[in-house]
């Protein structure tokens, strides 16, 4: 018999967040649930650590027996802090979400929820983010089986080290879903405006609007799979270095 | 005759920074200098961009003619708003620092200097971070060599779309630096500890502590090359698919 996992929860949405509550709901009947997650919203917030204020946690409960830690910090810290302090134990798994919004593309790159993922891989542990494709919705129902099936099977076959999952599910009826697509990370980025305008005081501020960019891509990458009710799963890893490019900067006259 | 290079100066420490200055001095010499930074101090806050809050943008002067933006966001927020709001042009480079304290290994995940150099290559704008290995000196005298020289060498050689310079810089005399090495981002990571305390109403809260752990690597790597007083430069990228474990997971027992 296998032992019940230990699963570490989080979010960038926020401990007060639908999505969260979903996840904990799904992962409950697989293994021991802890929840940590920010006091508020971090979107957008990257992979940001608070390195220079306090961090301050708070126990909190919501209906059904849902109770986790409240963090005044980003997703990258609720599972430093997790790890660090509030755990007994490492975590077998760390799963970030459900996130409103999918995050595919570029904006991997902007994600609060991909970023505790990362941080789960840092300090590793398998890790997956897991994201409905939907701003709007609060329908998460198909998507926890989703997330059930993925840390299921993660638990079964491992990852490498030093690489999450990043899943993302379309937020269509469950009959219209094609199934599971094993994708790359593609290209879609925004384009970003600024909103210029002036407070009552005269002073200028901006606000960023953006536009989606979709590169005609392969039928391989995350958007294009999403787009086409496929449920994709992006390997992601944090090898930086452009090796192909390291042996032509050999060649550059540096003194 | 080539034109002078249009040169976007940025950096994560603040536009009040030592380091930004000694940059923007560097700079000039070279092109036409743009400063965006940020109003304050951003460092670890990742690849986070500003969305929910308006964005002030600020004019500010400083000795012997230094002018520029400060912007009350991130450095990603800063090359974002420099090119999408405040330059009449695109930049022909973005180069972000001098940084106090060196960004590789792991750490490069967390760096806003890294973060700012980042978004220029999502904006297709040859992009270079660079620090120096020091959180105490104020001497940015031979990294401002450092950093014309590669800004010379990537106006003259280009780079490749997608990828960024990350340079660091040894804080010793001149006559101990061996010269220039191109790495590759190393395994150098902190181990956090958090040191949890109570507030003057018993109201718990903690600090993230950290201790660096230096991974017996190889001698390519930043981290490496740095102790031994190379100036590192490493090509980083952000195709973040694990590519070799695409073909594992198609193998996964996914419904």
């Amino acid at each position: 018999m296998i032992k019940k996992p230990l699963i570490l929860v989080t979010n960038d949405d926020g401990i007060f967040a639908p999505g969260i509550y979903a996840l904990w709901e799904a992962m409950k009947s697989i293994g021991e649930v802890f929840i940590v997650a920010p006091d508020t919203e971090k979107s957008a917030v990257g992979h940001a650590i608070t390195i220079s204020d306090p961090i301050r946690v708070q126990k909190i409960k919501r209906k059904n027996g849902f109770e986790g830690f409240a963090v005044n910090g980003t997703p990258a810290d609720c599972v430093k802090i997790a790890v660090g302090a509030l755990m007994d134990q490492k975590p077998d798994i760390v799963i970030s979400g459900i996130n409103s919004g999918a995050n595919v593309g570029t904006s991997l790159m902007y994600s609060g929820t991909v970023s505790a993922a990362t941080e789960g891989t840092i300090l590793n542990i398998p890790s997956v983010a897991i994201s409905l494709d939907s701003l709007t919705t609060l329908d998460y129902r198909f998507a926890t089986k989703v997330a059930a099936t993925i840390v299921n099977s993660v638990m079964q076959n491992g990852l490498p080290k030093g690489t999450l999952l990043n899943v993302n599910v379309p937020a269509v009826t469950e009959s219209l879903i094609k199934g599971y697509k094993i994708t790359r990370q593609g290209e879609l980025h925004y384009l970003e405006g600024f909103d210029r305008r002036e407070d009552p005081r005269g002073r200028v501020y901006y606000w960023m609007t953006g536009q989606i960019i979709e590169p005609v891509g392969n039928a391989d990458t995350d958007s294009h799979a999403l787009s086409k009710n496929w449920i994709s799963v992006t390997p992601v890893h944090y090898r930086l270095t452009n090796d192909e490019f390291v042996e032509v900067l050999k060649t550059w006259d540096l003194p």
